[in-house]
């Protein structure tokens, strides 16, 4: 049984819960506190030498590490990694999105916020972060526009990737009121059966 | 034929360059100037909504961004990219880490440095990245102590990301003189058939 090392309250490891659900696979959940420096042991890195989670253990003792390269692993063969080459390299260009121009603004807002009580030395970098969320926000707006999932017709690992963090948005001080498709996927991702709430009761 | 939209001296496009050199791909190269803000057009945001380069534009006419993704479409099929599942996951591992926790610090700090000329109002940031940068470096060198290339004894699209921004690292103040194992990892990439220095004239 897969074992996954991860806090259900950050969106990286709430990724893996969700694909877990979403295709029914029996798995461990390992908390990790990562404001008590849990993944800074040497234990840990022994695992991941990048020192973050999610972390997944695979039956055969071996790891792997980064919540997008974990999805691609597990969804492969499942309704949520399309089989087709230029569909699958478009999952990619969405998973990249996620990490490089939406999580960094809109993760990071809302750790410093809601994890760290918004102190008045990261406000800064708070409010600077406003701009580039707004921008990729805008980006999925108008695609969500024209398309019910990222990919199209069905639900894949790209709309995990990014409703992990865009959901919690608000908790990052970013309005949603005004991105009316980003709501309306909201609904149809939070619809499809398993679908689980980012809750560490839920872990 | 398909068109690369980019520019060689940008890491994430250089990495296009290389890999369409090693499997020897016919493609034609469309400079883009950042600087004067050409990824800002209507016509340039058609092919990109994110609004950067690089994009490919297919035989089909369709278009594909996000550089790591890019790679492994093109690599699909070749020595660059394994077809084991828990190695084609590593490459994503690495290239993930690459966008996540080495980019935004090395290809950062090399942006304000050479493409800015390090105006005052950027020099606190660009010290800021130096500390996320040999971090990263870190975790390589360590990876490279036991392993020839990222993924064991072969080169793959891993070593391509990776390799773009760090031999360039020093042009954003990174000194790699300790760093013997990845100076060695050079060595090796570079003695790939069709390697083409970093540079305008190689588009
Ligand atoms: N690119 C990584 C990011 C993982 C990440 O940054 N995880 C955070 C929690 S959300 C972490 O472990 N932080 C601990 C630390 O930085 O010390 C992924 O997608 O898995
Ligand atoms: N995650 C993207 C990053 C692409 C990127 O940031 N490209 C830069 C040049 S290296 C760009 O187009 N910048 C233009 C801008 O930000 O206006 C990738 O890997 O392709």
């Amino acid at each position: 049984m897969y074992k996954v090392f991860g806090d259900m309250l950050s969106g990286n490891c709430y990724k893996i819960k969700l694909l877990m659900q979403f295709i029914d696979m029996p798995h461990q959940w390992v908390h990790v506190d990562i404001l008590a420096n849990e993944t800074h042991t040497k234990e840990f890195k022994r695992m991941n030498p990048n020192a973050r989670i999610p972390v997944v253990e695979l039956d055969d003792g071996k790891y792997l590490w980064e919540s997008n390269a974990i999805l691609n692993y597990l969804a492969e063969g499942t309704e949520f990694l399309p089989q087709e080459k230029y569909e699958r390299a478009k999952v990619l260009q969405w998973q990249f999105f996620e990490q490089y121009s939406h999580e960094p603004y809109i993760a990071t807002a809302r750790y410093i916020n809601k994890y760290l009580g918004l102190p008045k030395e990261r406000e800064a970098e708070y409010h600077a972060k406003q701009a580039g969320g707004h921008k990729a926000l805008t980006v999925m707006e108008q695609h969500l526009a024209e398309n019910r999932f990222f990919l199209g017709v069905n639900a894949s690992i790209a709309d995990i990737s990014l409703y992990a963090y865009t959901h919690v948005a608000h908790e990052g001080g970013f309005d949603l009121s005004e991105y009316k498709n980003i709501q309306r996927w909201f609904k149809d991702f939070e619809s499809i059966p398993g679908y689980v709430k980012m809750a560490r009761e839920n872990a």
